[in-house]
């Protein structure tokens, strides 16, 4: 079953509904007289292409197919849904609707995508008036899941339903917003930031970067997994969201901020919003959601860390700095060659853990990656020597598991030098948990050059560093488990 | 270099504050005369010691020691850090400052939590005010790297400058607030939505659980990487800040909101956070910084949907409708036992690429570990089977990486199993590209009883459907790489 949408509008937003719609298997047809829009469009999917089909753990639908008909009418005729995000002029709006619905078909969706008008207001004027809603999404279209969806009285419950159901089988979260207003929810939360902002710029308290920071660096974290009353809710702590407003709310009537029209802190608000608390999270404890939160937030200020983005930055300097407490050298030289050379200390990562309990077994090959990683950074494959064009592709591994390791435990691994010269590096990693030896890894590398991407001779300083080690290491008992193929007798 | 901090009121904030000093390698004296303080903090601390060591790849400083002296003047004295955080009280603030300061050094800071009182107000009728300052934290203290600094004209530049070195060496991320304000910046932005949330909920726009959906499906996600200003450069595209402000300004005059009152955006106020803009992100190009966002946005996505909350759990329900299409068999009845079982199809993630420009070496593991979990499932050893106690544990793996593999392309697991009887299941894994072999991988796993973490022998129904499937491909032509230690010749 092909399912088509049609796209009236081309900007930022248009083009990513194009591509959320395309790579979940829809056929798309764009309109918008920019000549442009062809050339903005494949921009868009190809930025699209990379980001939203690995999201998931699970393939997407093979794509549609994308189209650019040239005109309105073409665009839209059989077409299940119309997208419109043309600029927010309501005039505007209303008369491209009327050319929209003399050729769209009467059961199809017609979904703007505007940020402030009501439903109401759009459909002022249209024979089919109905057909017509709000579907507001979110800057990136294609990986955001949020969309209000918002309807008028005169919009029947089925068709809600069904724009419901679409978007979902796109992969968003639709928001049915329960009234009319401008700017329906999101937004109006963004405009109240927006002119706080404003104003601690227009008085000199803080620049945008400084703004940007006291967002990324702190609660903006915090909204990224769970929103404003859920948070607040865990600071109430078990006394629940009552307490919380009663000692919150006293706050509110001092003079923080410039926006001082404040709704007042009565029983039936207090109550209100206490019960809507208690039906959104009351079944969880706040141990268990505060054991929620740390495990959301340590995932995303670990992906944070491994892009090196806004709090991520702050936490490779940190570990920039423990590296000189940690026993892993950080320069050859502080190598001793009679000795395996320690390449990791570090603690498990709560996202780590698996539903056994404990560390899961990618993250086995994680840590001895990075301790490879280490010792080519020490023999001088470092990040200078990759861009300059090579670097080590790892060709084979085997890993023998011998014990488990829970969240927060310290991690060691000591590296042994096999054998360095011609185009190999041959490894040999233990991975230990204080005295307890967790794992161990045997990985044969190949020096590459990354224009050709194929194998080339070790560069004399690589040579001779891997040289020195493989000697020194070489006097050491032979490991355990060395040479060992899957299921080998011991 | 031991040092030491004083932790003086130990609630939420408090505790939060001695874990995040003592993970760092800070001694750690707390005082509260609550009697459940000790317990309150060691199980914050619990909670720290599970998240924080494992936010970084380097381990922390060896933890510094924790006590709880009991009088005010015993746990300040010789400190060279004193952290207030009682409640929001000013006449209580400045009565503890004066039993603080007769104990506690010279040289050491004096640092308020407070969330809304400014360095001024807490230094009235101090006799050493340069040493009071705000240091303001955010929820929970021990992973949030945000902390507002602020001083007041009698603090010295010097003093400021040494704070916010110890709270860098902490791991936090320092905001020098530029002027003394009531509840500095952060709070501002958050007391303006608390504001605009409760008229929603009061005019019944939306309830607690609607809003909180409508902050982290969505611009919740984008201010965890970038905050505003730099969230809306982006929409402005290659026109810039100035060009954004000129398109969204008119919409400030809108009564979008109740909090109405707007700075007016003059030509002064436009130019002056187009400079500030440009100042902060101006040496990026849109494109770039759409990249950066995309890569941002799918590790944090990706993290969520590993914990299954917020976005992540939207992004599961998307995975398990599309598990349908991806030729992946959903149960055991669909498995065709004389072919090789494909156990994957999915796309590659872009947080999966490393600085090689490829799928990291760890991913390969990563997927054949999925591709386990999977044959695992279909073989009835599931969510539920583990539930009740029994498991699988890799003990064993032999990969061969053959070729490499780039963001967004397809991959697939075909799986065969090589033997599975008595405690053990033995796998063969082939992960292609299209026709392309990427790796195989070699894995014996043993059956295991998770209350006594050794081995047992499999459950009738495992044994029996794994004799299927091994009897089925045993048929099959002997896998090339099979029984292969690393470095064997072809």
């Amino acid at each position: 079953m092909s399912r088509t949408a049609a796209i009236i509008g081309a900007g930022v937003i248009g083009a990513g509904w194009a591509a959320r719609f395309l790579l979940n298997g829809w056929n798309v047809r764009v309109f918008d007289p920019d000549p442009e829009t062809e050339a903005r469009v494949l921009s868009v999917l190809t930025a699209a292409r990379l980001a939203l089909p690995g999201l998931g753990d699970v393939a997407l639908p093979p794509e549609g197919e994308l189209s650019f008909p040239g005109l309105i009418s073409e665009t839209v005729r059989g077409a299940d849904w119309v997208q419109e995000s043309v600029p927010e002029r309501i005039e505007l709006k209303q008369k491209i609707y009327q050319a929209l619905q003399a050729s769209m078909e009467e059961k199809a969706i017609l979904a703007s995508s505007t940020s402030g008008f009501t439903p109401s207001e759009l459909q002022a004027g249209s024979p089919r008036a109905g057909q017509i809603l709000v579907a507001h999404p979110f800057n990136p279209v294609y990986l955001l899941p949020l969309v209000e969806v918002v309807a008028s009285d005169r919009t029947t419950a089925e068709d809600v339903t069904r724009a419901t159901e679409i978007l979902t089988a796109i992969g968003m979260s639709p928001l049915k917003v329960r009234a009319e207003v401008p700017a329906h929810i999101a937004d109006r939360l963004l405009e109240a930031v927006w002119r706080e902002a404003l104003w601690l710029v227009k008085d000199g308290v803080a620049t945008t970067g400084e703004i940007d920071d006291a967002i990324r660096m702190g609660f903006g974290l915090r909204w990224a997994q769970m929103g404003l009353f859920e948070t607040y809710r865990i600071v109430g702590g078990e006394g629940g969201m009552a307490y919380f407003l009663h000692q919150f709310g006293p706050a509110l009537q001092w003079p923080w901020s410039k926006l001082t029209d404040v709704p007042e802190m009565d029983d039936d608000l207090v109550n209100r919003i206490a019960e809507q608390s208690d039906a959104q999270t009351g079944a969880q404890s706040i141990a268990e959601m505060e054991a929620q939160r740390d495990r959301n937030l340590v995932g995303i200020l670990r992906a944070l860390g491994y892009t090196g983005n806004g709090a991520g930055a702050v936490q490779l300097a940190a570990d920039a700095r423990n590296l000189a407490t940690s026993g892993v050298p950080a320069r050859f030289e502080e190598i001793d060659p009679a000795a395996p050379v320690r390449t990791i200390h570090r603690a498990v990562p709560l996202d780590w853990i698996d539903y056994n309990g404990h560390m899961t077994e990618a993250r086995y090959l994680h840590v001895f990656g990075d301790a490879t990683d280490r010792m080519m950074i020490l023999v001088g494959c470092d990040r200078d020597y990759v861009a300059e064009g090579q670097s080590f592709f790892t060709v084979e591994t085997h890993i023998r598991h011998i014990d488990e390791v829970r969240a927060g435990a310290r991690l060691t691994v000591e590296t042994r030098v096999l054998e360095g010269q011609g185009k190999k590096m041959h490894l040999w990693h233990e991975l230990y948990s204080g005295d307890r030896l967790l794992a161990t890894a045997e990985h044969m590398l190949l020096h590459v050059d990354l224009e050709s991407r194929r194998s080339s001779p070790l560069t004399p300083l690589l040579a001779e560093r891997l040289a020195i080690l493989a000697k020194g290491h070489a006097a050491l008992p032979r490991p355990v488990g060395l040479a060992r193929a899957v299921g080998d007798r011991p």
